[in-house]
């Protein structure tokens, strides 16, 4: 595949793809959940509180949930076209996740989410796009917005800006905290159900004609994992606590695998953090970093 | 609360209770398949197909995927009443299971499920009502009928008949065949979420106000486990060959117990099993008896 001409990347910052619309429930809220982890300890009620609707504590959704609005677009991906740039599917990595939620999720609602290519750029080695998906509820107010970064290799080189740079240091000192958890060998399988059908996390026949070992687990399902590990380690797993999540996903992550979760606290809202994978010591997310409100 | 009257019991015997509709896709048949812990081991297609719609081998429906069709019966329960009959919610405990599948199931599909009080026994401690559920597509054609055994405890000695005696004999030789699989600790959570939101298996508050240390896996996700250990081992992990299933609930099983399968042949097509929790040395289904189709 060719890199794009330079108007077309032009004509495509800015553009606005289609609106989406999803709607959920407790059942869909409580599935996520469960896909990303919780309830490590069925009998802890802190915990409980994100998949059993009758909870004595009270059913809260767990923040992250924000990210399947955007699934109606993920789904798309693998269609090898976005705003008149053309890519091979098996060429474009998830890049970096960004996440910011407005306020406490409803418990069940009908979204709608606007999806806006925010920009374009060139890094040599590959094509960046940036996506916005803004989120609202049926009154119009703003529940979330996620950006996408997406990595189209091979697509580099159209005479495109390079764009910024990200700033991120991981901290010298030992972690304020640090949580270890284990992923199940079906996690992929049961992530999936909350809206990402993707192949490459479950078809082992397709994965391995594609290079890869064994499907691998979603990177927004890993993002879960240590978005829980946050909440539960520097805010009293208060989800409403929740305002913003930034990750990069550096390395694949399978099923089964042990995640640990380093935190470092810079302030009182602040949560750097990266989370690796015990058994091939790589680190599996990067550029971590969570804001809470007071 | 008293035993009924005689004349009540009279009367509810063959009483049709409600119609229900109950319409599923490929999403709700993969979540009651993980639910009920498969795949084992994700890389097995044998085992993918009963989770993956895409599967390379063909998207199946797991055969006891069929009890799903009895949940808006089984929701109706905890009311307390069944045709005039009034008991204690937790004086209720489902005895057995029995499970008929006249075909394979669709992937997807509208079913209705007619729901009759088959017979009603005065078992002297309790009344053991037989209920029986048929369920029916679209064209009227029979998918598969589950008789449910609920045994209400302390309503015996209204001078009901006693009804039949169950013959069942464990075999004495060594089992033929022994599957050992583990559930994970929120393995009912997860269930759950195929339709039964039975409180008894996800609110520890609730059960332990009721008497028990914690909340208890269904005894269908047990029943569940137990079905794929049998075609697994006897029936080449083949669903079309399902074509029955009888289970009684001996004991509780927990959410995280090791099951182990017990299976032993007898001829070609009937495969009398029970399932043990190994941790706690107790048999948690007994008087197992699944037949096959040629």
């Amino acid at each position: 595949m060719q890199p794009p001409a330079l108007d077309i990347v032009k004509h495509a910052i800015g553009a606005e793809l289609e609106r989406t619309t999803y709607r959920y429930n407790e059942r869909d809220v409580a599935l996520y959940a469960l896909g990303i982890g919780a309830p490590a300890d069925p009998l802890d009620q802190d915990e409980l509180k994100f998949v059993y609707e009758l909870s004595s504590v009270g059913f809260q959704v767990f923040p992250t949930f924000a990210v399947v609005f955007s699934y109606a677009f993920n789904r798309r991906v693998p269609m090898g076209e976005i705003a008149g740039i053309k890519y091979h599917p098996m060429m474009v990595v998830h890049g970096e996740q960004f996440l910011r939620v407005y306020r406490p999720l409803p418990k069940a609602a009908t979204v709608t989410s606007t999806i806006t290519i925010a920009d374009i750029y060139d890094k040599g080695s590959g094509l960046l796009m940036i996506i916005d998906i803004r989120s609202c509820v049926d009154d119009g107010s703003e529940l979330a917005t996620a950006r996408h970064s997406l990595f189209f290799r091979g697509l580099g080189g159209f005479g495109g800006e390079r764009g910024p740079s990200t700033q991120w240091v991981l901290p010298t000192r030992e972690p304020d905290f640090v949580l270890e958890e284990s992923t199940h060998v079906a996690q992929a399988l049961l992530y999936r159900l909350a809206g990402d059908d993707n192949p490459l996390h479950a078809d082992p026949q397709l994965v391995q004609s594609g290079g890869y070992e064994k499907p691998i687990l979603h990177g927004l399902c890993t993002m879960g994992f240590a978005a829980r590990a946050i909440l539960k380690r520097c805010a009293d797993n208060d989800p409403d606590r929740f305002k913003s999540l930034n990750v990069r996903f550096s390395r694949h992550v399978f099923p089964g695998d042990t995640l640990v979760t380093e935190m470092w606290r810079n302030g009182d809202n602040e949560i750097h953090f990266q989370t690796k994978v015990k058994e091939r010591a790589v680190v599996g997310l990067s550029h971590g970093l969570m804001q809470l409100r007071s």
